[in-house]
C-alpha cells in the first residue's frame, strides 16, 4: 500500500516545525530520496499567537488554523498533525473544519507515556500558560488515569520565557539550566516523567539534561505520524 | 506591502529541503512566529531520481515536478524555489507549466559568485555527475563571463558517492575529507571559489573546510528567496 501524504499545519512556531520535519526524517528507515514520506506544510506564522487569544487577550487564529487546514486537504494531505501544542485548544473547531483526520497530540503524549512508565501515575508538563490553564494535558492525561502537574507561577515564567526565547531564536544553555530547576521541582512533588508539552522546548530541554524519562511532544506526534503514514510500528523509546 | 508567499519544490531530496527550509529561518531577523515567513513546502521525495533521467536511464521525473509545481501555485505559492540542482535541467518545463516566477538556483550563484570574488574569472564546482553532464552550471557562469571547472572523473565518483550518502543519512568526518581533496584540486586548477552545486552537500562540507569562498548553492537560493518575499536585500556575504 502506498504511503499516505501527512499534512503539516506548521509555522506555530517555524523552529518547532522545523524540528518536527527533522524528526520526520531521522524516523523514517531510507537509502535514497523515494524511501521517505512525502510531507506537505503550510509553514504559516502569520496566524496570530494563540496563547494570548486562549487568555482572553489577542486576536482569534480560528480562522487562520481553519484555512491552513483546508488547504492541506486541498494540497493532496491524507491526515494533518499540528506541530503546536497550545494550538490543540482549537482542536475540535479544526477538526469539524477537514475531512482528514487530525492527530491529537496531548492523546498521543498520554499513550507514549504508558509506554514509557511502567504504571505511570503522575506526569510532570512543562507547556505554555495558557496550555496549562486550559488543562489541555490534564484532560488527555485524566482521561488516561494519569495525573499532571505543572510548575508554580515563578516556575510557569520561566517557561514562558523560554518558550518565547525560541521563537525569537535565543537557544542557549542558560535557558537549559532554568528550566533544569524548574523540572526538578516537578520530580520532587512525584513527577514519574517530565513532558515537553511545547514543541518549542526539545531546543532547550533534551533527554540528557534530565534524570528521568522525557516525552518530547514534538517527537511523540511525528512517531505517531511516520506509523500512520507507513502503517509500521514505531519504538515506543523516548529517546530518538 | 505584505511579504510573499514562498513555494518549495521539495523532496529532492528532503534533507536538502530542510536544510533549505532551516536557512530560510536563520536568515529571517525575527523576534516573533509572526515576524517569519511563510513557506509552503511540498516535500515530495517520490519524484523519480534526476540523475538516471538526465543521463538517460531512468524514470522522467517531469510529470511529478510539474504537478508539483502546480499544486504549491494552488496553495498559494507567489513564486516558487527548487532545493536542487539538477532539477533545473527541467527548469524550462516547470517554467512554462506555472504562471508565478520559479527562481533558478545557478543564475542566483553565478551573481552571487560576482559578489563574493572581485573579477571572478573561474569556479570549481561540486555537483551531481547529470548537473556537470548537463552543462547547467557552465551555461548559466558563461553567460556571466565565468569559467567553470568540475573534478576528473575520479573525483566526481568522490562527490557523487557524498550525495548519495547523504541521501541516505550518512554525513561523517570521512566524507568531508574526501571532499577537500577533491576541491583542492579544483583550487590547485585555478579555481577562486567553489560552488556546492548539489543542496546535499552542505551537510558534509562547510565554510571552514577550505580556504577559499565557498558558495552554498542552497544558501544562495535561500538569499534571493528571502530578499524576493521581503523586498529587502541580503548580505551578499558568503557566510551565514
Amino acid at each position: 500500500m502506498a504511503d499516505k501524504v501527512i499534512g503539516v499545519l506548521g509555522g506555530l512556531g517555524p523552529w518547532a516545525t522545523l524540528d518536527f520535519f527533522e524528526k520526520i526524517l531521522r524516523l523514517t528507515p531510507a537509502k535514497a530520496d523515494q524511501d521517505h514520506l512525502r510531507i506537505i506544510i503550510d509553514n504559516n506564522p502569520k496566524i496570530p499567537d494563540r496563547s494570548p487569544a486562549i487568555l482572553g487577550e489577542g486576536e482569534d487564529p480560528t480562522p487562520g488554523l481553519i484555512a491552513t487546514a483546508q488547504n492541506l486537504q486541498q494540497a493532496g494531505a491524507d491526515f494533518l498533525v499540528i506541530p503546536c501544542n497550545t494550538a490543540h485548544f482549537f482542536y475540535d473547531r479544526i477538526v469539524t473544519a477537514v475531512s482528514i483526520p487530525v492527530l491529537h497530540i496531548m492523546d498521543e503524549v498520554a499513550a507514549a507515556a504508558r509506554d514509557a512508565v511502567r504504571d505511570v501515575r503522575m506526569l510532570g508538563v512543562l507547556a505554555t500558560e495558557a496550555t496549562m490553564a486550559a488543562g489541555l494535558y490534564h484532560r488527555a492525561c485524566g482521561r488516561a488515569g494519569i495525573e499532571v502537574i505543572g510548575p508554580d507561577s515563578a516556575g510557569q515564567r520561566v517557561v514562558n520565557r523560554a518558550i518565547y526565547g525560541v521563537k525569537a531564536g535565543q537557544m542557549g544553555p542558560d535557558v537549559t539550566r532554568t528550566l533544569v530547576q524548574v523540572s526538578d521541582q516537578l520530580l520532587a512533588r512525584g513527577a514519574q516523567a517530565l513532558v515537553l508539552g511545547c514543541t518549542e522546548l526539545p531546543y532547550v530541554l533534551k533527554p540528557h539534561d534530565l534524570r528521568v524519562p522525557l516525552l518530547d511532544s514534538n517527537l511523540v506526534l511525528a512517531r505517531a505520524a511516520v506509523r500512520l503514514a507507513t502503517g509500521v510500528p514505531q519504538p515506543a523509546s523516548t529517546r530518538r
